[in-house]
This record gives C-alpha cells, structure tokens and sequence, in this order.
C-alpha cells in the first residue's frame, strides 16, 4: 500500500494537494494517472482516501473521497539522543525510533559528543518516509540541541528514564507502569561513550530513573531502538 | 576497552596468537607495543587477559596471564530471517541482532524475497566486530539457507515465534514462559513483504507461534531487531 504525505495546509476544500518530492513520487515514481485512488496522511492525524483528478508538472491534485482523524497512539514516547558521530548510525537510529513510534525526537550534545552537526534535511525528510512507510498518520518532530541540560529544560516530560550501562541490577527494570500512566515519557540514550558521570548525576537528580538493556554493552544506535521496542 | 578476537586454533601452550586484520588492529590502529595488556576472546567462550610478548609484521604473541570460560547465556535465541535486498538494511539487522544476543543468524530465501545472494564475508567480520564491541564471548554463527523449509529441517528449535503482521488480536503477545523453558528459541521474520500465506500455513502447521510486534508496519530488519529487544 502507498501512501503519500500533504500537511494540512495542502489540504483545502475537499481536495489535498500533493508538491515537490511527493508529486514526483506519485506521477513519475508510481505512475499514477488521472482517476486513480490513493490515500494520503497529513502528518497530524489526518488520514484521507481520494482519487486523482489532475496532473501537472509541479502537483498532484486529490479529491478526497473519505477523511478519517486517528488520535496519537499511547504512550507518548519521546526518544532523546545523544549526536552519534556517524551519519548514517544517527539516521538508522531516528528512522527505526519512527518506525516504533515515537513522537518526538530531540538530538543534543553531551559531555561524550564527537560530532555536532546534523544533517536536518535528511532527518526531515527520512522523518516523512518512516511516517509513510510504517502506516502511521504522525509525524514525528526531530529537533537538536545544544545541550542536555537545554533539552531538559525545553522539552515537556513528566517521565524521565535513562538507559545507562551500569545499573545496579536490582533497581535496573523499566517500570512499565510509570510509562503507562504519564503523560509523556522521555527515554535518554547518549552519544558513544554515553553519558559522563556528572550528566548520569544531574539526571537523577531531576528525577530520571536509570534502567538497564542488558548485559551486553549496545552502541548508542543499537540502545536507542532497543528501548523504543520495549514499549511495542 | 579494547576486546581482540583469536580463535581457539591460536591459542596453545599458554599463548595467544593475533594474525591478519586482529594482528593489525592491535598493531597499527591500536599501536600496542611488547609488555602492554590485552584481553582476547575466543568466540567460544574463552576470555582471556595477557601481555604482549611479541609483535611481528603478521603477528601478535600475547601471554595469558588469566582465562576464563563463560557459558553461552539464556535464553538460547537463534534469528532466522528472510534476505533483505538492501544490504546496508541486512547488515545492520545482522549487527544488532548479534548485539542483542543472537547465538545463530540463519538467512533464508523465501517466497517473498527479491534478492538472493549474501556477502558472507563481511556478516562475518562483522559478526567478529559485533561481538567484541558488545563485551561478548561467543562468536555467533550466520547461515544462509535456500529455502524456509530447508532452514526448518536444518536448525534444531524447540519453540518457534513468528513475527506476522496480521495477528488475531487476542493471541498475539509474546510467551516469554515459553521462550524461557525452551532449549533453543528461533525467532522468525519475513524479508520486504513478509511471509506468504502459504508460508504462514506450513510455520503455523510446523508449531509456529504467531506473535505481534505492535500496530505499526515495520521493515524487516526494523522487525528483527525489535523482535530480538524483546528478550534483553
């Protein structure tokens, strides 16, 4: 099944508008003609099925047959992450938290970061096809920042756990229930090296609750999606 | 830390011996020098800790200062997974998977699958690489088979879960009592597309357990490794 992406503003009328990458996708890639069916999500929950009424150069014209509104699933994960050096670990590692769902994803520089940098555009744009790809309706958000300590503070979370190597076995289980019944969970996962001893300190202190992945020790891309997959 | 792999073969009368890309990691990439310590494992359990004693152009003989042996842990999982035709997407489910704790990665081809050859020898290195940066002491071993079936008749399980996307609802959570009471568990995901019907029918016949990895539509190598998170 394809489906294609048009965020809200392309959708007016009774008609979604399909542009750029995905009209090429449509009418090039898929060879859609004038008169098929297709489905499309807007990346906000919205989820249409229309069929095709003109072609151009630069669009893909829908009419929307049936719009139906699927509410974000449950819980709320947000997955932040320490900046993995190489590029495409760090894209692995975003694309397949998408995939498992999570919401947002916040990239930040840490006492154990290498790199700083981060290609936005190919998250972007890699953030739309796990979208489409896995039959979700939501796009995840993907922002960067400066440090943990300005993520911390910026992002919303009233759940904070830290998967961290070494954890005293008996305090090392993810207590499901605690994911269940907040709002919002932020699962931490740091760069190569992972996190410093002072960032696993400050971490408790504002609450995060350290949790264990095993005994093998995971690269930061590996612990990443190991921990979304706990909560499928 | 810094693990170096030698297979049982090098190790005899007290020594360890490096050679090709082992001897030159340690030599030129890690630029050890006679006296500094090491650790090697064996891939089959041996951990051993040394001291260099010579470094020649193909070689590294190290002393063994102290061994140990330890057992493969449980549960005992072997993946069994369709080939991927993108082989950055194979490689990286292999990697993880090992990472995760797989004993046994068998690809096999199947109904469903677009490509058919296999560059065993980089899964093999880098089933050497995986193993020692996840801090483990078995070498996990990868097989590729030409069909679902020969797989079946070739590996020996005695508990067999298969990742399928259209689960009854009811029936589709993991038996982890099961997977814990079982010799040998194979985990089984299907490559782009999934299993067939028929495919479905002959693992169901055969005492496959049809289990669900959440609502969303995964990529196969998203689907294997999240599979193998279920069991840290």
């Amino acid at each position: 099944m394809n489906i294609f992406y048009a965020p809200p503003s392309q959708i007016n009328n009774g008609y979604a508008e399909l542009l750029d990458q995905e009209a090429i996708h449509a009418s090039k890639v898929m060879r859609a003609r004038e008169g098929d069916k297709l489905t499309i999500v807007d990346g906000e929950g919205g989820h249409y099925r229309g069929i095709i009424r003109r072609i151009t150069k630069k669009s893909v014209q829908v009419e929307i047959e049936d719009a139906q509104h699927h509410s974000r699933p449950k819980p709320h994960l947000v997955l932040g992450m320490g900046i993995i050096k190489k590029r495409d670990r760090l894209e692995f590692a975003v694309e397949k938290a998408i995939e498992l769902g999570a919401a947002q994803i916040c990239l930040f520089r840490s006492e154990h970061t290498i790199k700083e940098n981060v290609r936005m555009d190919r998250l972007e744009s890699l953030a739309i096809s796990a979208m489409k790809q896995s039959l979700q309706a939501h796009l995840s958000t993907i922002e960067v920042y400066h440090s943990l300590d300005v993520m911390l503070e910026s992002v919303f979370a009233d759940n904070i756990l830290v998967a961290h190597e070494k954890v005293d076995e008996a305090k090392g289980d993810i207590n499901y229930k605690s994911v269940r019944n907040s709002e919002r969970t932020l699962l931490l996962v740091g760069p190569e090296g992972g996190f410093s001893e002072s960032e696993i300190r400050d971490l408790t202190d504002k609450g995060g609750e350290l949790v264990s992945l095993g005994p093998n020790r995971l690269r930061a891309e590996t612990a990443a999606i190991a921990f979304m997959s706990q909560f499928l």
